[in-house]
């Protein structure tokens, strides 16, 4: 059994290999080749934690296993992430534990990479701003896997607590670029990528603010109840999303189906679209807008790819089992 | 984080310990301290093979985690165990994984030690004779686990191949105990416990083989469709289970509540009779039938209960993580 501990993660996987592992299993869960196991997410009544798993099965990579964790407000206090967890996967041929990999890292650059992922396959070719709403510890991984998609010559930023646009400022100045403060109406009107990456509760980006000709990743919505949009907003764009059954549950569309501007039959996948399925895009006019809920097969794919560089770079941990 | 890998687990948990854990947690079950999440399990279309998730938090333990795996019926052919299954521990005051253990053998003990918690609280005192009903691999385990708990002078046997029951009679002979071949209505007739353990998908033990003042524990059915004993045989006894939702929908009681012959309120929990809050069997006369389905909180129970002993004994190998 292979052990890749957390401190090891940050040298063996880059935000591009993230990506391609990203990118191959949405197009793999498109093909129905993958497919995610239901979520498990429980209030354990200690703690205050949440405590739950991911998990799913990719008969292409014959990545098999979980993500197993969750959120545990008290760990800050302790020096600890509140968000915990960890990766087990399983030998798809005989059922026994094959790796176990720390998950933390993990879930940052695979959350960024699928936003990323959705700026390749459907940003508008010539997109120069990007703007980020949100500037919390995830926003650094989201800008990062951003800017190697588009040739982007400046970044605009909004948080809800002004004082913590430092972060926005200085990853984009590790990456070479300016970056600005901005309102929600510039950011709309200037941006021709929006990453919003919040934990908001009520809708930040209205449907009035956006110029079009935009794409916009809504990264933050996860959970029932969380929104970072207008819902007429996302009644207006091309929406595609990672997961239909969690987009429309738990994921930014939850809002508009429920008022009824959108059904499910109006959500598209970014795997179709990555397979040349579905045609994304057709003007450099359209709003299109990926609903990022995050799924299971996401992290065994990075999980499986850092398991491989270990081997490669002989630092994996190899215990008998 | 502590590795105990399986085959350091024969070494280091006795069905004793094994019996002690897993009546702690079915007694927290009773008290609503402990509670399992929902059952995963997925035919995952690759190596025939069944997979998922059994899992739950203890809040008296503090036992906090899951046991992940399945059946892989191409195993035997490698020279593995077809029931492949690992436990992870997770550290309920943080959320960080804590321990990874070995899960085939601990998934035995565990059945085995349900039925014998199931003889202690049930069981006739005056119990003398065992019969066993089924001799595949965890009939052994069955066995021994229940021999403890009464003061048995011969043990009795029926399989669907005869040819298998050499394991009965010599799991007996190490337990000091004559075997004897019977038939079903022998064994319905003769047996004070009767503890079926197979993997059939139709009535085995009928209602009218059963003498009375017997207890029987139906350890086999644990998906719809099994079933082992006469569903009018589960409306006449005494019903009790490790847990309702399971034993309704997927244990042996799911056949007499489809076919109207009691209701969910007719089964009580095996852990409010250890608790005092049920009295169980009230006369020597009864039938009483434990319906034990298998819940994710008995492996963690007896997993955490090895890593304890592990680290009382420095055997436990401790990684960095």
């Amino acid at each position: 059994m292979i052990i890749v501990p957390e401190a090891a993660i940050g040298d063996l996987i880059t935000p591009a290999q993230a990506f391609d592992a990203v990118e191959k299993v949405f197009a793999s869960m498109s093909r129905r080749s993958a497919y995610n196991f239901p979520v498990i997410r429980e209030a354990i009544g200690h703690a205050d934690a949440l405590y739950g798993f991911k998990s799913g099965f990719d008969r292409d990579s014959l990545a098999l296993g979980l993500k197993s964790g969750g959120y545990w407000p008290g760990n800050a206090d302790k020096g600890l992430t509140n968000h915990q967890s960890t990766v087990f996967l399983f030998d798809a041929d005989t059922g026994k534990c094959r790796a176990i990999v720390g998950g933390n890292l993990l879930t940052a650059l695979r959350t960024a990479a699928a936003s990323a992922v959705s700026i390749k396959h459907l940003a508008p070719k010539g997109a120069k701003v990007l703007g980020m709403i949100g500037a919390g510890h995830q926003s650094a991984f989201q800008m990062r896997a951003a800017v190697d998609q588009r040739d982007f010559d400046r970044v605009i930023g909004w948080n809800y607590h002004p004082e913590m646009l430092s972060r926005l400022a200085d990853t984009a100045a590790e990456l070479g670029l300016p970056f600005e403060q901005a309102s929600l109406e510039q950011i709309g009107a200037e941006a021709d990528v929006i990453i919003s990456i919040t934990s908001s509760t009520a809708p930040i980006l209205m449907d009035a603010h956006v110029k079009g000709g935009t794409h916009i990743a809504c990264m933050g919505t996860d959970t029932k109840g969380k929104q970072e949009v207008d819902a007429a907003l996302v009644a207006r764009a091309m929406r595609f999303t990672d997961e239909i059954a969690q987009s429309i549950s738990i994921g930014e569309c939850q809002h508009a189906i429920s008022a009824g501007l959108i059904t499910e039959a109006d959500i598209g996948e970014l795997g179709n679209v990555i397979n040349g399925d579905d045609p994304g895009r057709q003007t450099d006019d359209e709003v299109t807008l990926f609903d990022g809920t995050g799924v299971g097969l996401q992290d065994l794919a990075v999980a499986a790819s850092v398991v491989e560089f270990a081997m490669e770079n002989g630092v994996a941990l190899d215990v008998d089992f």
